[in-house]
């Protein structure tokens, strides 16, 4: 067996998809625009949390400097992204996937349906944001309508059909680039907004 | 000046308190148990945020694994933990202080100081955990409190006086070893809490 010392890796599940939060591409980096922007705005208060790691050396070259100089990625226990929206706890995942048609679900950690389910239990605005490369768009998703699919269906994927009938796609705008307060508003506030709108 | 190349480091600003999120002892331990016990009996999902490092060279000894090698701690933005109870977004900072007299506020970075605040102004249930190991007591002291103080005071600590006259002492418990969520149910849920147990 060959190994790859210099890095390059093989995602030999899905060569079509690419996990997110792994490599810290586009999406991310819209999600995070929009949530600075979001915060800058007094909007919400909406932060990707920093990527979990296990740390095994540490050392220090100098007094007030400390150098990591061991340590390895652990596999999430919760999503991403979480925060707070008119006092409604917000928790979601960000998947981008370039294929055209679906979007495999052993994308997703087991554990990290598990947290949306449990997340759901307790009132969270939970739900996911997929985006589809390929169409340049990026699709809400209820986390119950993910979590009901991933127990229930026997298929492994979400076709992009599917994610068209069952998620909302986030209108598109410059800024923020992933305007995804707008259906959070549509879904659970449009009664206290319109009353806001009135008073 | 000597570096210290096996890692001890003295923190020169105040001897006698520790910042709690950096060194991992007690009090995280104590709260990492309690939040493991709020989910297992489905209570709450709140979690501990992973620290924040920037990651600078990853090695790939073997295929499957990713080492890395050189990474640095980050000031954190926002406080270290949150998340859902009741619907309502939570999210609080934890600190210990062996001092008896006073906790001084310099621990608390004014990043977190503004994080507070301003998830406060979206209407979570923000606070901060302060845990005297002298006394052997952890108290509950709201956001709101706090914040004014930093911005108001002239003082740049609180007195455990101030703390034991402001903030809600948590009774002690083995399982969980830090009941917070009977601080918030007596401060957000009373109502909700009596309605629930008369129907």
């Amino acid at each position: 067996m060959v190994s790859y010392p210099n890095g390059t890796k093989k995602n030999k599940k899905c060569p079509n998809s690419k996990n997110f939060a792994n490599r810290g591409m586009t999406l991310e980096a819209m999600i995070n625009h929009t949530n600075e922007y979001y915060l800058d705005l007094n909007l919400a208060n909406i932060h990707k949390k920093p990527t979990p790691i296990t740390i095994v050396k540490v050392d220090y070259p100098s007094r007030d400097k400390a150098k990591i100089t061991e340590a390895y990625f652990k596999i999430p226990s919760t999503t991403d992204y979480n925060g707070v929206y008119r006092g409604k706890a917000i928790d979601f995942e960000a998947k981008e996937c370039k294929s055209k048609t679906s979007f495999p679900l052993a994308l997703i950690h087991p554990h990290q349906i598990k947290h949306l389910d449990n997340v759901l239990y307790h009132q969270a605005v939970a739900f996911i944001l997929l985006r589809f490369t390929y169409y340049d768009e990026t699709y809400y998703i209820e986390a119950k309508k993910v979590v009901a699919f991933y127990y229930n269906s026997s298929r492994k994927s979400l076709s992009y059909k599917w994610v068209k009938e069952n998620g909302y796609l986030i209108p598109f705008s410059l800024t923020p680039p992933i305007d995804y307060l707008k259906v959070i508003d549509k879904l659970y506030f449009q009664e206290e907004i319109k009353w806001l709108l009135k008073n």
